[in-house]
Protein backbone atom coordinates (compact mmCIF):
# COMPACT_ATOMS: atom_id res chain seq x y z
CA UNK A 1 0.00 0.00 0.00
CA UNK A 2 1.99 3.27 -1.32
CA UNK A 3 -0.07 6.28 0.40
CA UNK A 4 0.69 10.25 -0.24
CA UNK A 5 -0.55 11.00 2.77
CA UNK A 6 -4.02 12.53 4.04
CA UNK A 7 -6.19 13.86 1.55
CA UNK A 8 -8.65 15.52 3.74
CA UNK A 9 -10.53 15.40 6.68
CA UNK A 10 -14.37 14.89 6.58
CA UNK A 11 -16.41 16.84 8.86
CA UNK A 12 -20.55 16.60 9.40
CA UNK A 13 -22.00 19.79 9.42
CA UNK A 14 -25.75 20.92 9.74
CA UNK A 15 -24.93 24.59 8.05
CA UNK A 16 -22.52 24.36 5.77
CA UNK A 17 -22.37 28.66 5.20
CA UNK A 18 -22.10 28.48 8.51
CA UNK A 19 -19.57 25.94 9.02
CA UNK A 20 -17.78 27.76 6.16
CA UNK A 21 -17.55 30.99 7.48
CA UNK A 22 -16.49 29.55 10.98
CA UNK A 23 -13.23 28.02 9.27
CA UNK A 24 -12.50 31.03 7.09
CA UNK A 25 -13.04 33.55 9.93
CA UNK A 26 -11.18 31.23 13.14
CA UNK A 27 -8.15 29.53 10.26
CA UNK A 28 -8.15 31.20 7.14
CA UNK A 29 -9.50 28.75 4.87
CA UNK A 30 -10.21 29.35 1.48
CA UNK A 31 -13.32 28.01 -0.26
CA UNK A 32 -11.52 25.68 -3.18
CA UNK A 33 -14.58 23.48 -4.42
CA UNK A 34 -18.52 23.09 -3.79
CA UNK A 35 -19.95 20.17 -5.45
CA UNK A 36 -23.29 17.93 -4.73
CA UNK A 37 -23.81 14.64 -4.40
CA UNK A 38 -27.46 13.69 -4.78
CA UNK A 39 -27.07 9.93 -5.21
CA UNK A 40 -25.10 10.18 -1.65
CA UNK A 41 -27.64 12.94 0.06
CA UNK A 42 -24.40 15.19 0.81
CA UNK A 43 -23.63 18.85 -0.28
CA UNK A 44 -19.75 19.62 0.17
CA UNK A 45 -17.30 22.26 0.42
CA UNK A 46 -13.54 21.37 0.31
CA UNK A 47 -11.67 23.89 2.09
CA UNK A 48 -7.69 24.44 1.91
CA UNK A 49 -6.51 25.50 5.36
CA UNK A 50 -2.43 26.45 4.57
CA UNK A 51 -1.34 23.30 2.38
CA UNK A 52 -4.00 20.70 3.79
CA UNK A 53 -7.69 20.15 3.03
CA UNK A 54 -10.82 20.22 4.78
CA UNK A 55 -13.98 18.73 3.43
CA UNK A 56 -17.56 19.95 5.07
CA UNK A 57 -20.19 17.87 4.51
CA UNK A 58 -23.55 18.75 5.26
CA UNK A 59 -26.64 15.85 4.41
CA UNK A 60 -29.86 16.88 1.83
CA UNK A 61 -32.05 14.93 4.39
CA UNK A 62 -32.36 13.11 7.38
CA UNK A 63 -32.34 10.15 5.63
CA UNK A 64 -29.23 9.85 4.22
CA UNK A 65 -25.78 8.56 5.66
CA UNK A 66 -24.56 11.98 7.17
CA UNK A 67 -27.64 12.64 7.96
CA UNK A 68 -28.49 9.80 10.59
CA UNK A 69 -24.39 10.64 11.13
CA UNK A 70 -25.68 14.40 12.65
CA UNK A 71 -28.39 12.58 14.41
CA UNK A 72 -26.68 9.69 16.38
CA UNK A 73 -23.74 11.25 16.96
CA UNK A 74 -23.88 15.46 16.03
CA UNK A 75 -21.92 17.35 13.73
CA UNK A 76 -17.95 16.54 13.93
CA UNK A 77 -15.16 14.72 12.33
CA UNK A 78 -16.48 12.14 9.62
CA UNK A 79 -13.68 10.35 8.02
CA UNK A 80 -10.56 10.32 7.44
CA UNK A 81 -9.10 10.20 3.40
CA UNK A 82 -5.38 8.91 2.72
CA UNK A 83 -3.94 9.41 -0.17
CA UNK A 84 -3.22 6.23 -2.83
CA UNK A 85 -0.46 6.41 -5.75
CA UNK A 86 -3.25 4.17 -7.64
CA UNK A 87 -6.39 3.12 -5.80
CA UNK A 88 -7.50 0.62 -7.26
CA UNK A 89 -4.42 -1.44 -6.70
CA UNK A 90 -4.84 0.54 -2.93
CA UNK A 91 -8.20 -1.48 -2.67
CA UNK A 92 -7.37 -4.57 -4.14
CA UNK A 93 -4.72 -5.44 -1.93
CA UNK A 94 -7.48 -4.23 0.90
CA UNK A 95 -9.83 -6.43 -0.25
CA UNK A 96 -7.40 -9.75 -0.70
CA UNK A 97 -6.28 -9.03 2.97
CA UNK A 98 -9.79 -9.57 3.76
CA UNK A 99 -10.54 -5.80 5.28
CA UNK A 100 -14.05 -5.04 5.76
CA UNK A 101 -14.63 -2.31 2.81
CA UNK A 102 -17.72 -0.45 2.57
CA UNK A 103 -16.55 0.06 -1.31
CA UNK A 104 -15.75 -3.20 -2.89
CA UNK A 105 -14.46 -1.53 -6.26
CA UNK A 106 -13.48 2.47 -6.53
CA UNK A 107 -16.28 4.92 -7.64
CA UNK A 108 -17.07 8.48 -8.70
CA UNK A 109 -16.92 10.51 -5.38
CA UNK A 110 -16.83 14.55 -4.92
CA UNK A 111 -14.89 16.42 -6.51
CA UNK A 112 -15.15 13.85 -9.46
CA UNK A 113 -12.35 11.73 -7.57
CA UNK A 114 -12.36 7.88 -7.51
CA UNK A 115 -12.72 6.88 -3.92
CA UNK A 116 -13.10 3.72 -1.93
CA UNK A 117 -14.41 3.81 1.92
CA UNK A 118 -12.75 1.31 4.22
CA UNK A 119 -15.34 0.42 6.90
CA UNK A 120 -15.47 1.68 10.54
CA UNK A 121 -14.98 -1.45 11.91
CA UNK A 122 -11.92 -2.33 10.51
CA UNK A 123 -10.48 0.56 11.74
CA UNK A 124 -10.90 0.96 15.08
CA UNK A 125 -13.74 3.14 14.73
CA UNK A 126 -12.41 5.38 11.96
CA UNK A 127 -14.22 5.70 8.67
CA UNK A 128 -11.61 6.08 6.29
CA UNK A 129 -11.87 6.96 2.61
CA UNK A 130 -8.50 6.08 -0.14
CA UNK A 131 -8.46 8.46 -2.80
CA UNK A 132 -6.90 8.85 -6.14
CA UNK A 133 -4.44 12.10 -6.12
CA UNK A 134 -6.76 15.51 -7.20
CA UNK B 1 -3.84 33.39 11.13
CA UNK B 2 -0.87 31.53 9.02
CA UNK B 3 -1.59 28.12 9.23
CA UNK B 4 0.76 25.62 7.39
CA UNK B 5 -2.33 23.06 7.41
CA UNK B 6 -3.19 19.61 9.01
CA UNK B 7 -0.39 18.72 11.37
CA UNK B 8 -1.78 15.29 12.79
CA UNK B 9 -5.00 13.78 12.85
CA UNK B 10 -6.17 12.63 16.51
CA UNK B 11 -7.51 9.29 16.89
CA UNK B 12 -9.05 8.00 20.24
CA UNK B 13 -8.36 4.27 20.74
CA UNK B 14 -8.45 1.41 23.61
CA UNK B 15 -6.15 -0.96 22.91
CA UNK B 16 -2.57 1.37 21.42
CA UNK B 17 -0.78 -1.43 19.70
CA UNK B 18 -3.53 -3.40 18.62
CA UNK B 19 -4.84 -0.12 16.62
CA UNK B 20 -0.73 0.79 15.79
CA UNK B 21 -0.61 -2.94 14.29
CA UNK B 22 -3.95 -2.25 12.24
CA UNK B 23 -2.29 1.09 11.43
CA UNK B 24 0.61 -0.95 10.18
CA UNK B 25 -1.38 -3.20 8.71
CA UNK B 26 -3.80 -1.79 6.68
CA UNK B 27 -2.10 1.45 5.42
CA UNK B 28 1.80 0.70 5.90
CA UNK B 29 2.00 3.27 8.93
CA UNK B 30 5.25 3.91 10.38
CA UNK B 31 5.61 4.88 13.97
CA UNK B 32 7.43 8.38 14.28
CA UNK B 33 7.49 8.62 18.33
CA UNK B 34 6.07 7.00 21.09
CA UNK B 35 5.29 9.66 24.50
CA UNK B 36 2.93 9.67 27.74
CA UNK B 37 1.39 12.48 29.12
CA UNK B 38 0.85 11.36 32.66
CA UNK B 39 -1.06 14.35 33.30
CA UNK B 40 -3.37 14.32 31.06
CA UNK B 41 -3.42 10.73 31.39
CA UNK B 42 -2.40 9.32 28.05
CA UNK B 43 -0.14 7.27 25.99
CA UNK B 44 0.40 8.09 22.53
CA UNK B 45 2.03 6.86 19.40
CA UNK B 46 2.70 9.00 16.31
CA UNK B 47 2.28 7.63 13.12
CA UNK B 48 3.73 8.51 9.67
CA UNK B 49 1.43 7.40 6.70
CA UNK B 50 2.91 8.32 3.64
CA UNK B 51 3.78 12.31 4.45
CA UNK B 52 1.29 12.69 6.98
CA UNK B 53 1.18 12.06 10.26
CA UNK B 54 -2.07 10.06 12.66
CA UNK B 55 -1.42 10.42 16.03
CA UNK B 56 -3.56 7.36 18.15
CA UNK B 57 -4.17 8.20 22.10
CA UNK B 58 -4.94 5.41 24.35
CA UNK B 59 -6.24 6.54 27.90
CA UNK B 60 -4.22 5.44 30.91
CA UNK B 61 -7.90 5.35 33.18
CA UNK B 62 -11.61 5.65 32.68
CA UNK B 63 -11.29 8.87 34.44
CA UNK B 64 -9.15 11.14 31.83
CA UNK B 65 -10.32 13.16 28.99
CA UNK B 66 -9.78 10.11 26.80
CA UNK B 67 -11.36 7.69 28.95
CA UNK B 68 -14.30 9.65 28.89
CA UNK B 69 -14.35 10.22 25.13
CA UNK B 70 -14.19 6.15 24.62
CA UNK B 71 -17.19 5.83 27.22
CA UNK B 72 -19.36 8.38 25.61
CA UNK B 73 -18.87 7.87 21.72
CA UNK B 74 -16.13 4.75 21.45
CA UNK B 75 -13.19 4.74 19.60
CA UNK B 76 -12.57 7.01 16.75
CA UNK B 77 -11.60 10.66 15.54
CA UNK B 78 -10.64 12.68 18.48
CA UNK B 79 -9.00 15.75 16.79
CA UNK B 80 -7.20 17.98 14.22
CA UNK B 81 -4.36 19.66 14.65
CA UNK B 82 -3.69 22.74 12.84
CA UNK B 83 0.23 23.46 12.64
CA UNK B 84 0.70 27.50 13.08
CA UNK B 85 3.70 28.82 11.85
CA UNK B 86 3.62 31.04 15.56
CA UNK B 87 1.80 29.20 17.78
CA UNK B 88 1.60 31.87 20.45
CA UNK B 89 0.18 34.74 17.59
CA UNK B 90 -2.35 32.23 17.13
CA UNK B 91 -3.73 31.49 20.12
CA UNK B 92 -3.68 35.43 21.02
CA UNK B 93 -5.85 35.92 17.43
CA UNK B 94 -8.43 33.43 18.67
CA UNK B 95 -8.42 34.48 21.83
CA UNK B 96 -8.63 38.26 20.82
CA UNK B 97 -11.49 37.12 18.61
CA UNK B 98 -13.37 35.73 21.25
CA UNK B 99 -13.19 32.50 20.43
CA UNK B 100 -14.07 29.48 23.33
CA UNK B 101 -10.73 28.11 23.65
CA UNK B 102 -9.58 25.05 26.23
CA UNK B 103 -6.48 26.53 26.53
CA UNK B 104 -6.03 30.40 26.85
CA UNK B 105 -2.16 29.85 26.49
CA UNK B 106 -0.07 27.45 24.57
CA UNK B 107 1.22 24.49 27.12
CA UNK B 108 3.55 21.89 26.72
CA UNK B 109 1.51 18.57 24.58
CA UNK B 110 3.06 15.65 23.47
CA UNK B 111 6.31 14.83 21.74
CA UNK B 112 7.21 18.02 23.53
CA UNK B 113 5.35 20.48 21.06
CA UNK B 114 3.19 23.31 22.31
CA UNK B 115 -0.35 23.18 21.73
CA UNK B 116 -3.75 24.70 22.54
CA UNK B 117 -7.02 23.42 22.39
CA UNK B 118 -9.89 25.20 21.45
CA UNK B 119 -13.25 23.63 21.91
CA UNK B 120 -15.04 22.07 20.22
CA UNK B 121 -18.06 24.53 20.95
CA UNK B 122 -16.47 27.20 18.26
CA UNK B 123 -15.88 24.86 15.54
CA UNK B 124 -19.17 22.72 14.72
CA UNK B 125 -18.16 19.72 17.63
CA UNK B 126 -13.93 19.26 16.50
CA UNK B 127 -12.17 19.38 19.18
CA UNK B 128 -9.21 21.38 16.92
CA UNK B 129 -5.78 22.04 18.27
CA UNK B 130 -2.75 24.20 17.17
CA UNK B 131 0.39 23.05 16.99
CA UNK B 132 3.60 24.97 16.75
CA UNK B 133 5.89 23.10 13.91
CA UNK B 134 7.46 20.02 15.16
Amino acid sequence: MRLRGVHHVGIAVSDLDEAVATWERLFGARVEYRDALDEQGVDAVSLLVGESRIELLAPTGDDTPVGRFLARRGPGMHHVALEAHDVHEAVRELASAGVHLVDTAPRRGLFGLEVAFVHPDAVHGVLTEVVAGG
